[in-house]
Parts: structure tokens; C-alpha cells; sequence
């Protein structure tokens, strides 16, 4: 079983446990927040974007790829309606480094995408996930 | 449009960039992590609870009800095989203070996950959604 703990600390804040580290969750000023945390729905996001981002990571080891950087970036459309919720997300690999062959990259993204990445499996039941690959800034995906 | 960015910071470590908050994920040792951060799957908790409880403290204050202490606890059962993902999922709120109605958290804890919760909204596509409510340790929600 995975748990968490959030605890109210008045306002809109919540101070959140997940295992030993503490996020701080906040709402923005004008929803009666101090904007000294981050937002709850974005975090989605970075659960996307960290657990795919942690296949390749340990995908480019076993592959022995050496990547200069890897940034990935996860956007997501919303409803214009409440509730409020994702209607469409994409995540954009942009890997740094030379002398790589694109098929590298390319096979580390689909097999996160295809085979590992649980919460891309769960998100994907939620709105379609599309993705783009950049190899030094030129894309490599189609 | 919605957006996080995650910079991959050398072995597991990456640093999300999400409003102007940086949030650390990391894996455990075992996977050749460092444990610096949360893993990025219970980052899904984190959202479902951060989101109905920011509900809540906004419905507490518009319906005038003062908590001492809101603690929101989010379990997730998990799959044996790969990719891991979410089977069922449950939301503990614990609310403590004193001479408070019974109808009034329950009020809140309905409006929360049947219209303003978006992230409750999506994950409900992923696996079920159990809630418990809890009133200064007595449970009030049957």
C-alpha cells in the first residue's frame, strides 16, 4: 500500500508526508492562499513527467547513453468547467548530447511509455498523453 | 494551458519546476537513487488530497466552521505487475474542533468529491475512490 499524509496549516496551505519528504501544497493569493507552495493539480503533472523522466534515467545506464541534459516538460489542456480537469496532456523529452544515435532515445521513450510507466498507464485512462522527442533541440519523432 | 518542467539533476534526481516552486524527486537507494525526494507516483496522492482538502478549507471558511487540525491521509492500493498502478484508492479526512455539526463536515467532504475536486474527477477514471470522515476520532460517514 502507498500512503500520504497532508496537514491543514490554516489558509490554503497543507504541508504534505510522502515518506520522509514534506511538499508544501498552497493556492494562489486571489483564492485566499500565500502562494507558498505549489498548486494541488499540477502535481499530476510531475508525477507524469517524473516517472517517465525515471525510466529513461535508469534506461540510458542500462543502455550506457550519456546524456549532457535531459529536461522534460508536461502540459496539460483543462476543461472550462467544475470540476476542473485535464482534457488533453503532452510530454516533451528534450535529451542533450553527442554523438547519440536518435534510435536510442527514441526506444528509451517508448518503452517507459509503452511498457514501464505506471502513471502514464493511469493518466492515459484520464485524457490521451501525446509525446514529442528532441535530440539537441532538433525533433526526432517523426 | 497548464505546465511543470523537470530537469534531470544526475542519477534519479529530478527537480520539477512547478509555478515558482521547485519540487525535488529522487528514488530510493535500492533503484540508484539517493533518496533526496519524494517518488514521483504518490505525487498522485498528493494532488487527490491536497485538491479536496483545499476544497475544504474554502468551504470551511464560506460556511464558517472553525477546525483545529484537518489531517487528510490518501491510501492507494497497488498493482503486482508492471507497469505498478493504482487498484483503489481511499481518502481519510480527520477534522478536530469543538462543537461542530456533523452535517457540516460531511457537507463539505460531499461537495468536494461530487463537484469541485478535479483531480478526484480524473483519478476516479483510474481506480475506485473510497472516502472516510472522521469527527475528533468518532467516524461520522455511515
Amino acid at each position: 500500500m502507498e500512503q500520504v499524509k497532508l496537514e491543514w496549516k490554516g489558509g490554503m496551505q497543507f504541508d504534505a508526508q510522502v515518506g520522509e519528504h514534506t511538499i508544501t501544497l498552497d493556492g494562489p493569493e486571489e483564492l485566499g492562499g500565500m502562494n507558498i507552495g505549489a498548486r494541488p493539480k499540477p502535481l499530476l503533472l510531475v508525477a507524469l513527467a517524473g516517472c517517465t523522466g525515471m525510466d529513461i534515467a535508469s534506461l540510458a545506464r542500462k543502455m550506457r547513453v550519456e546524456f549532457e541534459r535531459i529536461e522534460i516538460e508536461a502540459d496539460a489542456e483543462k476543461s472550462d468547467e467544475i470540476p476542473v480537469v485535464y482534457t488533453a496532456m503532452t510530454l516533451k523529452y528534450r535529451f542533450e548530447g553527442k554523438g547519440i544515435d536518435p534510435s536510442k532515445p527514441l526506444k528509451m521513450v517508448s518503452l517507459s511509455q509503452e511498457r514501464y510507466c505506471g502513471v502514464a498507464d493511469m493518466l492515459r485512462k484520464v485524457a490521451p498523453i501525446a509525446f514529442e522527442v528532441y535530440l539537441n533541440g532538433e525533433r526526432i519523432d517523426r
